[in-house]
């Protein structure tokens, strides 16, 4: 039985008092991979970007808004877990000036520098210990190899890849690739039955043997 | 009995394949005023953007993403209702330009260029014919005055203001203003009992008075 992170949902980045930048992450597949971890008897705990989906009862789970409000909390939780599963979709550029009233429109264009956030999974493997790391890449072309480019630039132990059409889906349909760039697992469908292909792969190759280790 | 046209929810304004500008409006107050409409005995047809509440069985939903189709389905429906009620917040910016796939992280800033979305109810106000019009104004600041602008500005005949904490929220706090700027009333407590007193105030200042008219 392993403590296991899990990062759900996106995140916010506010323009003004209203206006944000964000995508349309619902939260279903780390919802989905929150029950199957659960199923398989680990400890869960979520950091969730804001999401309509509930989480198991058994999970505990913190609210954020933006993406530096997740790595925060990640930041503080990790240290105590033994893997990461890091499927939320933070949003990763942030508007440079926050107004903290609402923009008025005045008929002209507004310039808008956007900044990139911190990334939540490359910020968590440089504190990391012994901890096993599972990031998922979101991309809309050439998903294999921009999906091992992110693995080796966060420092995965496996990377899921999807594309656009997993967001705010009720199915998905992934490839899982490992440091070597082997596929080791393909799965899809809902996104309970892929969150419990998923699991069954991390659970071969990342719980057992340091449990074995033990 | 009227047949009314609702606008309700968020609008989304991409900026790639994967991430926009939106903001958090719910569709609670839109399906609040569906439902308040409904039991006066009137038609409704709801436009609404992307939300998760779910609309009155009885009424008409078109689904929309941006404010571009938010104001399509708007023109297209808006000749066969008697009046509209503007409870959406169409996102009303939109980046000038939308890049087909995901964007790739380069480790520079990104200059976006926003430019104003068409106003849907100014736009509607433009082809009215015997149509009556009640807006809605979210801001941050100075709200009767702001609201009275807006009014003036979209051509309504009632506005309807309320503040950012609306947002996202089972509970809404408004004052209603008429084309003298004076406020015929206020309503505070959940979003259906705030529905409720502005489909009283619309019944007797605006469907009444026509249907009497006839």
């Amino acid at each position: 039985v392993a403590r296991i992170l899990i990062t759900s949902g996106p995140t916010r980045q506010y323009l003004d008092a209203v206006r944000y930048l964000t995508n349309a992450s619902s939260g279903r597949m780390g919802r989905a991979l929150a029950e199957a971890a659960v199923a398989l008897g680990h400890e869960v705990i979520v950091v969730s970007g804001p999401v309509v989906v509930t989480y198991p009862v058994s999970v505990t789970v913190h609210r954020v808004v933006s993406t530096e409000e997740m790595l925060e909390v990640c930041l503080r939780e990790f240290p105590s877990c033994q893997g990461l599963i890091a499927a939320a979709a933070p949003c990763d550029y942030r508007p440079m000036h926050v107004h903290p009233d609402k923009i008025h429109k005045t008929g002209q264009a507004l310039h808008v520098e956007l900044v990139e956030t911190a990334d939540v999974v490359a910020a968590l493997a440089k504190v990391r210990e012994a901890q096993w790391m599972v990031g998922f890449a979101l991309d809309t072309e050439d998903l294999r190899l921009r999906s091992l480019a992110k693995l080796e630039k966060k420092s995965c132990d496996l990377m899921v890849s999807n594309g656009p059409q997993a967001m705010d889906s009720r199915d998905n349909d992934v490839e899982i690739i490992d440091r070597e760039g082997n596929v080791v697992g393909a799965f899809a469908g809902s996104k309970e039955s892929v969150a419990r292909g998923i699991l069954d792969v991390i659970q071969r190759r990342l719980v057992q043997p340091r449990c074995a280790a033990r």
